[in-house]
């Protein structure tokens, strides 16, 4: 049984399928996200039948595999068994036993112990987050089209995004394509140009995973965008209004602003936690669990867990965090679809390694930073890998199709097609 | 000053472009919506943007066309001013003052005096209840392959479409093919071939504004593809448990079903009725206001109603109902404007006249009806010149070739790609 249709446990079915066992691969939402460009949906580049693949049609032709709708309630790891709960009040389903057990929760964000943060902070986490922020920041431009107040409208035209990994890099880079360009002509009374975007982070420099020299181009890069790169501005307070930024003289600044984007700190699923408690595992403050070196739970062969919910124990017995990147998540959903398979054959399979590729960020159009194992690229090189690597990964010959579409057309009309206010998301209407 | 971005709206603006004075359209969305496609989001054929087109990139690089998100509380005919009320939290603004003024409000489902249908029903009118509809339907389906109790399954696919109009059977024939041909592989608890669709229709036929032969031929095809349609059988009850239908008999029969999705009576938008409070002009019971024979009100030549608000008088000043289609307010929009700028040059117009150029019903995959101007198609001819002309009227030169690659695969595949369910409407939560 795999917990988790996320690109771990996607993997893992994957390759289970066929199988001379069941699978039931268990998700709350029905389809697999592709989380590396939610963000385009939330500034209207993609439409979200775009970036999320239906998880029934990829297995409709694999008798063995079954998809539930439900969430999990808890792990019974002595009975074999995981409790359900049921999702968008679809009927509850009884508890599902297993012989074995892939749990692939994910992450959320954090927000640093200040959950409060949360209700004033839109996410592009989720599909429908992400659908929030687009009719958030679209609905900001409006409120300034029509707001009198001066003051006002400023706070209405400042962009704030909260963290310098890859998705505040890119989520910047677009708010900022979005009003220097996407919408230039679009507005009388403003000048979406004039709209300041805040990419606002605690550390020393934005896409810590990446060599320097590339976090020193993707500033440089979004400078050029009209992005203001705050480094070294741990948030200190969050609310309806604004921000307030801590600074180097442990003064404090508050930047008023509407529209606040958290893509900070990530914690991992509840569930890992729990199945610290169950088995002793070690779990550290980001709410990862230690997994032995074969991804399993100490004293439970039966139980992996993979992806960016847990730490794997290296042959020293020290439990290391990777980074928490689809690539892991795919090698380890493979690699536990490996060990099962090879013990029906009672073979071993050593230890899990996890293979680098490196790392892909875009910028802007036809803007990114490339760390391929060593090499390192930027600009519009780096840029076309991006491209390529997206759409041979995304899910969907269609999807890919369309996509590519998109991405043609926004590059050569910097146009944006899918720039619809759809109020159905609570932070939406905090736009105004 | 125009009033509303739907076809007839978008059309004034269009032919009112670069003209040497100021164009304010408001609509209380930021998007124009390509309501023939509507329904097709509904069943996750497409995608909400490539249906929807932002109305400001219409006009981005007309300097004197003037967007406003807003929506309209009143008007004040004699100081010729309109009052705005703010949607989505957005600000208020103040009363626009106007010299010549369109209004094209639309028109919405009726529910025949039963308002309190309309919480137990769903709707294909708007983006978001065609997005609500689509949750609804599939979470049904996955809600059956959780469900253990048979009769609570059976309701759970069991699907009633309500109004045997080109909408009605449009949808009926898509929920047809999820059922039997796109969702076919997807589960395995339950078949959804044996899921029930019935459309239920008042009159003793589908498509009335078609000849009865093609009425006929649509019969024939929605049966083929697993509909059921029922004629003469006026809804009387309705609830979130199913509903009731009244038959021939006099007596009356009860179908439990837990979508119910209507597409029966339209009302024309309330701006109707209260232009003819103000002007003295006839309202008829579906809710148009009666025009004058160029589409202006009574004693109010600088005011024109357009679309399917309104009944146009004829030379024999009796007023006359047209269809509400798109071309119709196509037509009028564009004899708006015509008016409008011919008066800049005391020039004369002669009276609108509605060309008819036919109508078009696609019933599924390679199956429509067509009657244009007598000639009647059937089959995949018809829906060939089905696909074509939406095609050719669909906003957006990228929207074009995203929604063709979507057809051909969903032609060549059967397969759905935007199977989605978004929990962001309240009525999608029915589903379960």
């Amino acid at each position: 049984m795999v917990v988790g249709g996320g690109f771990g446990g996607l993997e893992a079915v994957k390759r289970l399928k066929r199988a001379p066992f069941e699978v039931t691969l268990v998700d709350c939402r029905n389809f697999h996200l592709f989380q590396p460009l939610t963000y385009q949906v939330a500034t209207g580049g993609l439409s979200p039948g775009e970036v999320a693949f239906p998880l029934r049609t990829i297995f409709k032709r694999d008798g063995n595999v079954r998809v539930m709708l439900a969430a999990v309630s808890d792990f019974d790891l002595d009975g074999h068994e995981v409790q359900l709960r049921s999702v968008d009040g679809l009927p509850t389903p009884g508890p599902i036993p297993y012989d074995t057990l892939i749990v692939a929760g994910g992450s959320e964000y954090a927000y640093f112990g200040h959950d409060e943060w949360r209700q004033h902070a839109a996410e592009v986490k989720s599909l429908e987050s992400a659908l929030g922020v687009r009719s958030h920041i679209l609905a900001a431009f409006e409120a300034a089209e029509l707001e009198s107040d001066p003051q006002r409208r400023e706070a209405q035209m400042t962009f704030v995004v909260v963290g310098g990994g890859p998705t505040g890099v890119e989520m910047a880079g677009q708010i900022a394509e979005l009003a220097r360009d996407t919408l230039r002509h679009d507005f009388r009374a403003i000048d979406p140009r004039t709209g300041r975007i805040l990419l606002i982070e605690a550390t020393d420099r934005l896409l810590q995973a990446f060599p320097p020299s590339l976090s020193k181009k993707a500033m440089r890069s979004l400078r050029r965008l009209g992005v203001t790169p705050l480094l070294n501005s741990p948030v200190v307070g969050l609310d309806d209004g604004g921000v307030t930024i801590g600074t180097n003289e442990g003064k404090s600044e508050r930047i008023p602003a509407r529209t606040i984007i958290w893509a900070a700190g990530v914690t991992a699923s509840p569930l890992a936690a729990r199945l610290g408690e169950l088995t002793g595992a070690e779990v550290d403050k980001a709410g990862r669990v230690a997994v032995e070196m074969d991804l399993t739970l100490p004293g439970h062969p039966e139980v992996f867990a993979i992806g960016d919910m847990v730490r794997v124990r290296g042959a020293d017995g020290v439990a290391q965090a990777l980074p928490g990147l689809a690539p892991v998540a795919m090698q380890q959903g493979r690699y536990a679809a490996k060990v099962i398979r090879a013990r029906l054959r009672d073979r071993d399979v050593k230890p899990f390694r996890y293979r680098d590729k490196g790392n892909l960020a875009t910028v802007g159009r036809g803007s990114a930073v490339a760390d391929i194992s060593g090499l390192r690229l930027s600009g519009l090189i780096a840029w076309v890998i991006w491209v390529v690597v997206h759409l041979w990964y995304l899910v969907g010959f269609q999807n890919r199709i369309i996509v590519f579409t998109r991405w043609f057309f926004n590059f050569v009309t910097h146009g944006r097609g899918a720039r619809l206010i759809t109020m159905q998301e609570p932070e939406a209407g905090r736009g105004a």
